[in-house]
């Protein structure tokens, strides 16, 4: 059996390939979660948030921080992007880039955003970024551990 | 000061024409709201609910709801055009169309959506609708009296 | 049949009178609602908001706001106070008031807070007051009109 | 230097062992999370949640997921407990404790709780149970790695 895979071996290699980022994908992405970030609605925090989803048919959907003055009903810059790639028929992720102003401290996801990235998969990357656009990478696996998931409600 | 209307109240007017909506613009804001609700992503309540937002320079953001496995964690589809809507830059808004598919009820937005509506203003148009497209309309402002919103926090 | 009432009518006025609070009551109820007030978490907005809410077996429990850095992960005064309640095995409510440090204006629950006060039941009082204890008095009916329901899930 | 600790360690160890739960309070923390459970209000998802939550100064705070129509204003039971306790004066915790009615899986608290344990300290513990009390443990911030949180907002 050296040197031959199994179909599902094959698949997941190019599942994996598939969702793979080349350099200027990244870069391209964390672009356009700071141009997001622009249209963040955040009068009461004043701490803008954007996001740049990349599907696996590879389009891109963007999304901002959206406060309330209930401030439970806001939503985050992470989920805005994903409801609204739901919204156009989008549910498979490669990647998404999460942008802040924060030049000192990479910024990352709230466990409210995880747990709704999860419901898509744990298998896709999520980069932190700082305003200067350097990053780091991790998976959603990786970002909620253990996780709680539909699995556990049937 | 017979016939003579001041700045305000034309400006006020004008300001009525521009959000009322034609029967036309009525009819395709259903029907938009209903296509929208093709997207819900509801595998644990199975209530599918969609919307369409008409702003002010007339463009239309669709949304529907996106469940969460922590139920909590979801987005009404009504929030999620609005969310959408301000990612693109659009924070003026017309009129909404709500669509389910109850046929013997009109479906009603949830106090959290009349409170993210509210932040975007009282007055402007919420339609509710049966899968048969009929409506009752009402406003912002009619949905959630005496709210309470941002003046409450300065 | 004059001066006759009708089971149901009796039962409804009785359930009526039960609801109703004395002038005392209300007073004691909008200084516990102050009280609860001292305990709010708000780091962030620096609006603290406190809750006291009466069941029909005459406990009562109070709640504050509870902010989180990702602010929609916060929750009100009120909902807090309801969620307590339900976690201690009450369900039915007569009354709830709600206390901020705002002189010039009655605190208004949120459109979050008024589905979850809905969720058990229309026909009780909220108590919208003012810092100098002040108050207007609104049922839970009034403050969110054609609502939606677990009857529109069914 | 031998022997010899500096006071923060000391005080770092004193807190530790404050923190750490003998198998008693683990035994009692996980029963009373399953009392807890009994409260639930779930009709929606009839997935019935309890948390026992036991501060510094060992009082014990209970909740239960508490479901609304609109399913994003529900509460989990965690968070429940978290914002009992906070409602009462208490904000240092050792532990909490997580039952739900499955028998083959550890419950997990969601994204969502996560963050707001997180809000209120990164070092204490979650017990993950089974209906059959056996249970694992973790730290809040094995939950959460690399979190989010109030540091990211100043
Ligand atoms: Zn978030
Ligand atoms: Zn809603
Ligand atoms: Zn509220
Ligand atoms: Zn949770």
């Amino acid at each position: 059996m050296d040197g031959v895979k199994s179909t599902q071996e094959v698949l997941h290699t190019k599942d994996q390939s598939l969702r793979h980022l080349s350099q200027e994908e990244v870069k391209k992405l964390i672009n356009q979660s700071n141009e997001a970030k622009k249209y963040s609605y955040s009068p009461y925090s004043k701490f803008r948030v954007g996001a740049a989803l990349l599907t696996l048919d590879n389009r891109v959907f963007t999304g901002c921080n959206v406060e309330n003055a209930s401030s439970n009903l806001g939503v985050c810059a992470e989920r805005n992007a994903i409801a609204k790639a739901v919204s156009e028929g989008c549910k498979d992720f490669r990647a998404i880039a999460i942008a802040s102003d924060l030049s000192d401290k990479f910024i990352s996801p709230c466990g409210g955003c995880r747990q709704v990235m999860r419901e898509f998969g744990c298998d896709w990357d999520v980069y932190l970024t700082k305003s200067d656009c350097s990053y780091t990478k991790m998976t959603v696996a990786e970002l909620l551990p253990v996780s709680f998931g539909s699995e556990h409600l049937s």
